[in-house]
């Protein structure tokens, strides 16, 4: 049985692009395992591919390699990457995509791919999924060291998005959304266990009640939760969060804790 | 080689969802081969998830595994199942989503899923899928019998959407639509067989000639004919019969027999 | 291992019906690996399918089976095909879809699929893709030879799409936009080796300067570049270049080289 090698990208699937990488690591890797993490973030937007990827690799086996894809300065001087935390591999561009996990993992260890003949033999200058990282993953897989694959660098030197940070102060947390997903639930960075204690949840002027899930509040009405990632979410039961809200990545939110 | 598990749901292919219960199932059952049937269902719609289900299933081969996550009420007090069927199995909220499965098969054994050491350590309130469907499903393909996942319930307990049924009289059919595919075609509840001997249907106000498929009529023009899934269908040949007729699911359609 | 089989077709994601061709694919090729290149093609796209399959399916290793299902004319006439070429097999409509495999290959040998001892039982007008093609892939999957699926056919005989050509005279190179991709960049049917020498393109009354990729010109800013898959491609950096340009397939680009 093979490694598990995951693919996120801002690809769609559409064109075809995603097959392609898929090719070349089935030429190099025939072992290997291919799951989709998503392949329909918005085109460019690495602060979503940074929220998905970096929430869905902890459920993943030891030893899973993940690439991701979102890479607007392909084939700029921006650096391709190969990251080895404690328990798994990363490999992608240089450009905030795995902030996340940089900031969540103790042990990282990180690559700069230098190692062209591990690498298809042309290399365009806008299809790095196919041309670098998808032959360094599929090598990877195959037993490769990441050593043998790129030259050590310094983990402080990576490009990390901004940090979105929770204040705290006078019993309120103020945090901001993140990720809106597909149902337009408004995910925060503000974790459930700071938030345990909160009796209700302010957006904008809007006041949120406090429930467990979608369904404790009558449909249609706006409710804050424990989110299944670990997050304070808003959602609105057999509704639109997002859209009743007019809320955005970036947005702030309040949580009042009990006095 | 592993059993199959297919995997059906709301969650779009955006946010991750689905990777992360892939994820789930590979940690527990390496060997076991995915299949996704849909994720693009229009959130909530239980009544397309439980057609799209329940037409695909039967293609299956035996023991195949299906998990099918449409749930709005997830962590509230409706019940997690899993059913055993002659052939197959399902894992899934108790809401209606099987009604097709449970209406279909003959010998149906049912259990709910009350037994948390087969679960995710930590249960989130809104992603059931990923905390007790994906590794109840895993734990099935890794061999565990299902009366050790769940405790058997009454099948005649099981929530059940409302039967669409077929009237006839004076030599009409009287049915309705039940699903409008990505064509926009129209897929009745009217079985081929006992509309063998139409000679005109009708939406509306609209009469649709007979036809053997799209292509019989010229471009732009509507059609009535015996669908891949053993039922009426009416298609506009290349073009959309939902939006020309501007039909929607639930919608009667009339077949006239020959006298 | 089993042999791998790529999928690519106009169904959608939503309604189940690849699922089901994998079921079926699943049933008499248990051990095959599938890759699914797209099945968000347009509805009755030829043009683009064609355009996507020809540029995928030479990543793909040896001996890979591709099925390729974009069928406005299924249940008619139509022949339905399997086609050898050196390394790799081809299965779907004869309707012009393999329409680049054709041309680009040397070695072609073409069979009309005729032995419905090797499809489903029941072959329905609409959905060949799961009741002749999926089977017949499948049974190529677990050893048997072309001549066993179907009778050989003239190559000459397919239908193929028109070829665009690019015109060369005066410096100047006349090609057209033959597929416009999920980022709206559009691309050409212009090698990039006979543009090599380029130092502007036209677009209708525009004029696009040359760089090397995306980030060759200032956010906003549209560029033509080589492209990832060997033509010229003109794209908007972080935009998109079809709505900023209001191009469509088929319309003509132009390159000027240098004196």
């Amino acid at each position: 049985m093979g490694f598990l090698i995951t693919l996120t990208s801002d690809f769609g699937q559409a064109d075809g692009f995603v097959g392609v990488m898929k090719a070349v690591i089935a030429g190099i890797a025939p072992n290997a395992r291919l799951v989709d993490i998503s392949h329909e973030l918005r085109p460019c937007d690495i602060k979503a591919g940074a929220w998905v990827i970096g929430n869905a690799y902890r459920y993943f086996p030891d030893d899973t390699i993940h690439m991701a894809i979102v890479d607007p300065g392909v084939g700029s001087s921006r650096r391709s990457l190969l990251i080895e935390t404690e328990h798994q591999y990363f490999v992608g561009p240089d450009n905030g995509l795995f902030s996340y996990v940089i900031r969540a993992e103790d042990k990282v260890t990180c690559y700069e791919l230098n190692r062209s003949e591990f690498w298809l033999p042309v290399i365009s200058t806008s299809f790095h999924g196919r041309d670098i990282f998808a032959p360094v993953a599929a090598h990877l897989a195959s037993g490769k060291r990441p050593d043998e694959l790129g030259g050590r660098i310094d983990p402080n030197s990576l490009v990390l998005l901004p940090e979105a940070l929770v204040q705290e102060s006078n019993g309120t947390l103020k945090g901001s959304i993140v990720y809106i997903d597909r149902f337009g639930n408004l995910i925060t960075n503000i974790p459930i266990e700071i938030a345990k204690n909160a009796h209700a949840c302010k957006f904008d002027q809007t006041v949120i009640p406090i429930g467990t899930t979608y369904s404790s509040v009558p449909d249609g009405g706006a409710v804050a939760y424990g989110g299944s990632h670990g997050f304070v979410e808003i959602a609105v039961s057999h509704g639109n969060a997002a859209e009743f809200l007019r809320a955005d990545v970036d947005d702030e939110v309040v949580v009042e804790l009990k006095a």
